[in-house]
């Protein structure tokens, strides 16, 4: 996949590179977008800077598609729990793979789990479009495998009841690592809250909400911008293990 | 470095495992504190659950030191910027040591310039307690060895002055990549911006503020809380190279 | 003016009652709209409540055309400056009447200084469409006029340059009270804080940015709204003459 | 009550002017804190400029005691009501007269009821201290005398269990007009949101959270503050009355 940026705008871009592509800003030829080149030219002339596009790209462009997982998300989930690159993660739920795809080119191995076989699909091809090979895909539930995997050290839900997970076989958690739950709604965390309260294995370390603000500066303007970039995403909890 | 949860409280404490340890809720004696035990128990009879601490903790324990660069800043930059586990990471500034080891536990290789002697010898002494042994660190100013260095993935600047860096010799760092820079006050991204406008090589991409808001939800009570989570840090400039 | 308000789905309509209005919901009668009833049915059967407007409806209905400032920021500068039904207050700029309308329902007497005689149009028209009988109305720049008018309680600016206003003889705003000035940019703060750094009859004792969320808060539904609450509007800078 | 302000700190404070007065920045003497001079000097030849308080101050000076209402959300409240000076409140809870005395200055008149005697006392005190006449203060329970009161334009209810008061008898809430509820907590927000669902006559059309950042925008420093101010204070729900 291809990234283009308009030197005059700033503007960025996800050309379909199998075909001419027609923007705001004029016409890019297909045989253009699939050089080598460092820069290429609209038919208006208008420069553009082209460039092989990286995790962070293929999140943008899968936006429009099934809901995914913003990047300041993704970022405090790492960040919190403390993940390096020898972890295995194991996960459940998304439907795009956006989490998946992030965690897998910065951890060892990670499992993931999705019940629904449409959704499943679009992970397996985007898993394989990024070259992500140290992630181990399964169509099933995962509470019928979450007892037979090998120790790992974090287990993150994208599920509207992440309670029903945490009632099974946990053991291989380790101990003193987390499970991490992204749940949009507030009555989800009285939920999931509850269901722990007499818990001796488990216990609430941490309920997040980040919030993202893009500012402009440049030249006499100073400012937040004035898109829609804060936006309710979805909370994050923080389950450590006992 | 060991990490004590209270059960009762959720409270977190980093004790100082060389000595008996005093906090609100107790005494907990060194022999404990040294043991393999999972919990143990302070003169008052209360239950503290024993760990041993990861990368997070460390950044909390050192909150009161040097400046650090927070949990929500650190996890972005990563996220923002795609890096992965192979990924080589040039970094000047800070002080503490805090971005660097976080870095390091994540990528292949991590080049620290820190010119003020003494952050220097807090740098090192905080790497070799965290094991961070992919770190180059280094006591000069990061100009006189930047073109020097391996192709890298990302330039991390936390100067107050990065447009002063940026001018110099920036070959190694890949195209399409970033350089991001951490600064507390908007004039200064003024500068920033200012000094990159006529420069075909950079374009700056975004600029970011990340807000964290943390939340109470337990029984009866689901708020914001009372305490100072949502404090302004630093701004977040992403440049990207051409 | 009329509100409608559907029962079903709570949301709020400002229709022209000189004809049928259509909306998403259905169609109403201009008769029904212009009658005493409570509620009225749409074709499609479904009960709206009908309601004489207020001053924060107009606000929501003017939203499309000349920039407004919005019902936080107005509410915070009331608050702020402890503004009462005895006051005075000056203010220039705005362009669609929008503050102007909304002190005037609060104050004893409001001087209003537009020097686009196109805005100042609109803001005559809306005044008189909203009784606003205690404003006087100038097609002026402020400056002429500063120095002649009683003495009052509050300088509200909404101009790209209030440091050339307070430049002027503000001998009649009274001492202790506040000149309050709306600017999108820090840029113009920068502007403005510089320009009165060295006068002895004023300092910048506060600038404030109000953010809002809205929530819905249903039946298993407790969350931040999905739409575009949190946008940035302008800074407000408070003066106080000494 | 007076205000002094240091010239060069900028730093407000609020003088016990029955005897000198110490401050970080010097010793001010009972007899100039009493006198009409418009600037006064401290033992250590520090000047200060000497104002006549107002209601924000007085909130100030009063936060220290019983909860008080904060400027940025009694502010919201007058805006998004669309309160004007002919306006009548009817308020309960609260407990230090914050609110109180803010709508006494606002509008024509207020019915406040405080069922504690201690909180009543207080709210009387202060109320005389303002010289707010236009208040009717009651030391009994609000739902004894709701059905009883004029004609009225706000119902505020600073209480934890509003969805008691609204089963009352509210007919003399006029048609229209607002419902607004100040609480701390989501789960009260469910409780209110729950026991009007099914009422014809009233709808949650609005929950909203007024979050405030102050700015140092002061020569080359341009950032959020660092001091506590993006704390939670309560959610606003405004119900309007069919």
């Amino acid at each position: 996949m291809k990234v283009l940026i308009s030197k005059k705008s700033g503007r960025i871009y996800y050309p379909d590179e199998t075909k001419d592509y027609h923007c705001k800003e004029g016409i890019l030829l297909k045989n253009d977008l699939n050089s080598n080149k460092n820069s290429i030219f609209s038919n208006t002339n208008k420069e553009f800077i082209l460039l092989e596009s990286n995790n962070f790209d293929f999140r943008q462009k899968i936006k429009r598609g099934p809901q995914i997982i913003t990047t300041k998300d993704l970022g405090y989930i790492i960040a919190r729990t403390a993940i390096n690159k020898d972890s295995i993660i194991v996960e459940a739920g998304g439907g795009s793979g956006s989490a998946t795809s992030f965690f897998s080119k910065l951890v060892k191995k990670v499992y993931s789990f999705e019940i629904v076989e449409e959704h499943y699909k679009i992970i397996k091809k985007n898993l394989e479009y990024l070259n992500c090979e140290n992630v181990e895909l399964f169509n099933i539930d995962i509470k019928e495998k979450l007892k037979e995997i090998e120790k790992f050290d974090l287990l993150f839900l994208d599920l509207p009841n992440p309670h029903e997970i945490i009632k099974e076989n946990i053991n291989n958690l380790k101990k003193g690592n987390y499970i991490v739950c992204y749940l949009p709604s507030i009555s989800q965390i009285q939920t999931l809250s509850d269901s722990i309260l007499n818990r001796d294995d488990l216990y609430l370390e941490e309920i997040t909400e980040i919030i993202i603000r893009n500012w402009t500066v440049y030249k006499q303007i100073s400012r937040p911008n004035h898109q829609k970039e804060i936006d309710h995403t979805a909370f994050l909890v923080f389950i450590r293990k006992n």
